[in-house]
């Protein structure tokens, strides 16, 4: 069956061989309190409270689901129970503002406390994700009274957040929403419209829900330079921080989904309900942009927390499993069949899983390493090109991560066989959590867009510049490491690579805009494979000098590993430029009434 | 929501344009009466029994899935009606011998009746894909008593074929099966075993259950040289035909699964249930292949059913979903935003789907055409070279086809934005419904391993000479054909990759044979991907003709979407050969104990 095992090892060689996090730690006093020690501590225990309270609930939320009735939300059995019992236990505000009662830690171990939550229970984590999101948006713009009188509650997860944004025909483009905000005398707002797909918009885990909703204010400007956002609580809080009366902010329905079913999506109307501007009137999606982009990393990690645990629950099967004789002639001649690992397709699916898993790991901390950067470096010009880099990574960290994702989740139930179909063994529930991932949050479509328009081609190449000296920085710090010299010259021939397919795009754009999103989606996937790329390079430089004298096979494993992906997956890379480079007649060239059937 | 109108008149210039299939059934005897008037006939009857009865239970089907109750197994609402009707009306018997009561229709025309199955209704189709898969490894193997026992009443539809092989501990390999056969003095056998994963092992849709069941004879030798191949009725046959005792083959259960939920998969407890031999003692497993290769191509068919609804159902969408402005600025500017298709990666996706659809239709096509050529064509070397070729893409046709009807039902689904993850949606229900078909039928890693070790490699390669001869001979008839030109240099190059490829792993292999099943899946898709380019040039040497003169747009749209296969699917070729060329070492490297955790 299912088995997770937060993979601590792992998540230790990321952080403390492959990025050295406490030594930047000691660098930026907001972080100098963070201690080895402390780092072990949240760990273990937030593995402990991952593996043993909410990964017993991930099958069982699936199968039960939440439940609707007349405008009231019940998650699946023991959500409530394993929610309280680490709310209290402060995990809630683990990556929160000090001031206002969080934990303070950095965004580089979050990110891994992040993966088992999702690996663990999927439908679980985006209850604390959203509140993590809401959160950081509200510390970001929100007054400091009302930091005051939200934070304390929503870092103890007494109440929690949700984001507001969709409306029935208006997804990715937010220009379209109708919610509208109407003054009251007092400085607050009435808010009128419907809300879809809000996921924890109506829940039964905590006293209050804070919602943060885009409206348009009765004489904005149209499209998306007139949307407002606004604080809409479930329950109005008086002054001295109780609850008062219903908001008239109501579920009206929950949706029937492919999966993430103990995670409820809520339609939500509000009807006139009473909320308070966050930030300035018309501003309000650049201020909802500081939650989106948390949230596009948080889900990212969805991927990978997925990918995880479908990997160790297959292994789990074929550890067991025996069928037909390895290749060479029986390895096991004592029992009936080999074990399934003898055949090399059966590796090849494990492998694949392996290296995306482990470079997403790296890549996931390496972003989280930017954002502390951005955040906390004293140095400004620091802070100015990790912010860049974070700008440029955080769509690929959701795309890429979730694409892979899906296909992890996708080849470790291929492992199974037969029974990777069957519910009960849970690795089909694996895929249709991780399918959400690509779709919610901006679509991975728009993930590329957001790359290839907005953080390459406006601004020629920039940050990607920055991206490759960082790559080429690291090849020549390791000039000396005679053990990585292959990955490196394969790394610095596949950022070559990149960079003209940069050149190339950013030039046939300026002449047709269209070439933007022809480009975008292989371009984000050849991103992807190179920053990967650079992940097994930076590994396999720690981990190489360390294999010969490691009995455990931790290194040897990850030059192993390294060298599949480098070997069987890396040339791919060819084929997605001479996608790209394909440009975007072969897309704009087919009449669009004859993508319509009769 | 979901919308499915059998392809028409693509099925027709694949059937009469591109293959010209009336001059072939024109030279064979046995196709003679097979007219254009008569194929026009089945194939629009065909298109509205599936699109009136069958499309409309496809959701309903989903929801409600099988029931289970004390060993009856109920189909959704409206299935029996619906199987009652088509089998009122022949629609079992399309492809059966006209000997045995029978349509005697050619594959190359049921392939595509088999497409509108599963586009309409994948869960329902399994019913009487599995049982024409019985019929004719009856028709194949069986006693002239047997047959004529059996094969009327099936083609009625008023008994139903199931294929019984798999163990709960013995999938892939079918040499570790338990089930006993014990011979009784009357000549039959008594039957003794579980059988699982048995699909319409037991239903309510016919009066009777014929069982084709694997079994080993108590001095059977071991291994799959001792498998032996038994006839078990649910209920026994009287002499006059009619229905006798019930034979103890119970459903023990039913599986819950991530799809095809109105499909009933069944535990089937045979216990010392009577039944009798097809064929020879121990040869059963042979036997049983007539069937295995029928439900191949089958269930490759599946795949590209479901691609097509997914598809329409999703453009369907796209016709009425606006959101965002072109690249170029406005498109319809009298509408609050553009119509997604003016988004070059809607296209992308949209046209994916296109290309391997459009591909995987005449591929099914070809492979149907090779099946006929082989049964029914009077020279014996025609016969032969078709068989050859049958057995060669048999497995290309089960796996690439299923693998890429998962992308186009996932390109689909995500074309949708966030109501693709919504059941009443129905894009979701397609990609768990063509989840399985990458699974069951021999997993589409088995596929590749016969495709590289049997059918290659066994071989030296012969029949790739063979299939490398149809195309060259296409590429120099077309010689004088100049619009096609650009795509046959393009095709003759990746020709010359997949030979090459070919021959490297031959000769690999003969030292190592670890190689084999390190190439296998790469190679596969290497194939699918020279195949489809195949494909596409066939289609355009037809369409690129008769484009300038056609006002509606059908044969342009044929050169476009295959402009868009050659620019931005065929460059995977090269990454594909460059993996299949990385050998076995990457994949064998790491240490078994490595893959599991702790």
């Amino acid at each position: 069956m299912a088995k997770y095992k937060a993979p601590l090892r792992d998540m230790r060689f990321v952080l403390n061989e492959v990025f050295e996090a406490d030594k930047l730690w000691s660098t930026m006093p907001a972080t100098q309190e963070v201690t080895p020690d402390l780092v072990d501590a949240i760990l273990e225990e937030g593995a402990k409270v991952n593996e043993n309270e909410l990964f017993p609930l991930n099958r069982t939320g699936d199968e039960e689901g939440c439940q609707f009735n007349d405008g009231e939300v019940t998650t699946p059995k023991g959500f409530k129970e394993a929610f309280q019992l680490m709310a209290e236990s402060g995990w809630m505000g683990l990556g929160g503002n000090i001031e206002f009662g969080g934990q303070g830690m950095p965004k580089m171990l979050t990110v891994l406390f992040e993966e088992m939550l999702y690996a663990s229970n999927a439908s679980f984590a985006l209850y604390p994700a959203l509140n993590s999101g809401a959160t950081l948006c509200l510390d970001n713009h929100a007054s400091d009274e009302m930091k005051e009188q939200l934070l304390p509650a929503m870092y103890e997860g007494r109440w929690m957040g949700t984001m507001c944004l969709t409306e029935p025909h208006s997804g990715t483009d937010l220009g379209l929403i109708r919610t509208k905000a109407e003054p009251n005398t007092d400085g607050s707002y009435n808010i009128t419209g419907t809300k879809i797909f809000i996921t924890g918009g109506e829940h039964d885990l905590s006293e209050n829900i804070i919602h943060l909703v885009l409206a348009k204010l009765p004489d904005a400007p149209a499209g998306s330079r007139g949307i407002s956002l606004f604080m809409v609580p479930k329950f109005l809080i008086n002054e001295d921080g109780s609850l008062g009366e219903r908001n008239p902010a109501f579920c009206g329905s929950i949706e029937h989904k492919m999966g993430i079913k103990g995670s409820a999506t809520c339609v939500m109307n509000f009807d006139g309900a009473q909320g308070w501007m966050i930030g300035e009137p018309n501003k309000g999606l650049a201020c909802m942009f500081t939650m989106m982009n948390y949230e596009r990393l948080s889900i990212g990690i969805q991927g990978l927390g997925l990918g995880e645990v479908a990997y160790q629950s297959a292994m789990d099967f074929a550890q067991e499993r025996i069928q037909s004789r390895a290749p060479g002639g029986a390895k096991y001649p004592e029992k009936a069949a080999d074990n399934i690992l003898v055949h090399p397709d059966v590796r090849r699916m494990a492998l694949n899983v392996r290296a995306f898993n482990e470079a997403g790991r790296a890549f996931a901390s390496y972003v989280g390493m930017q954002l502390d950067m951005s955040k906390f470096h004293e140095d400004a010009d620091v802070r100015k090109k990790a912010a860049a880099l974070v700008a440029l990574m955080t769509p690929v960290a959701k795309s890429y991560l979730t694409d892979r994702g899906l296909d992890c989740t996708i080849s470790a139930q291929q492992i199974y066989g037969g029974q990777g179909y069957i519910r009960e063994w849970g690795a089909e529930q694996y895929v249709r959590d991780a399918r959400i991932a690509q779709i919610y949050e901006g679509t991975n479509g728009i993930q590329a867009l957001d790359l290839m328009g907005r953080k390459v081609v406006s601004n020629k190449g920039e940050y990607v510049k920055l991206f490759e000296q960082d790559i080429r920085s690291f090849i020549e710090a390791n000039a000396d490491n005679a053990q990585v010299q292959p990955y490196l010259a394969k790394l610095a021939a596949a950022v070559d690579t990149l960079v003209q397919v940069t050149e190339g795009v950013i030039e046939k754009a300026a002449a047709n805009p269209e070439e933007i999103g022809a480009a975008s989606q292989d371009y984000l996937d050849l991103f992807g494979l190179v920053t990967y790329a650079y992940m097994w390079a930076r590994m396999v430089a720690v981990a190489a000098p360390k294999a010969a004298e490691d009995t455990s096979g931790f290194y040897s494993s990850k030059v192993k590993v390294a060298n599949f992906f480098y070997a069987r997956v890396l040339p791919k890379a060819a084929a997605l430029a001479a996608q790209v480079n394909a440009g975007a007649e072969t897309l704009m060239d087919l009449e669009e009434e004859l993508f319509y059937g009769e």
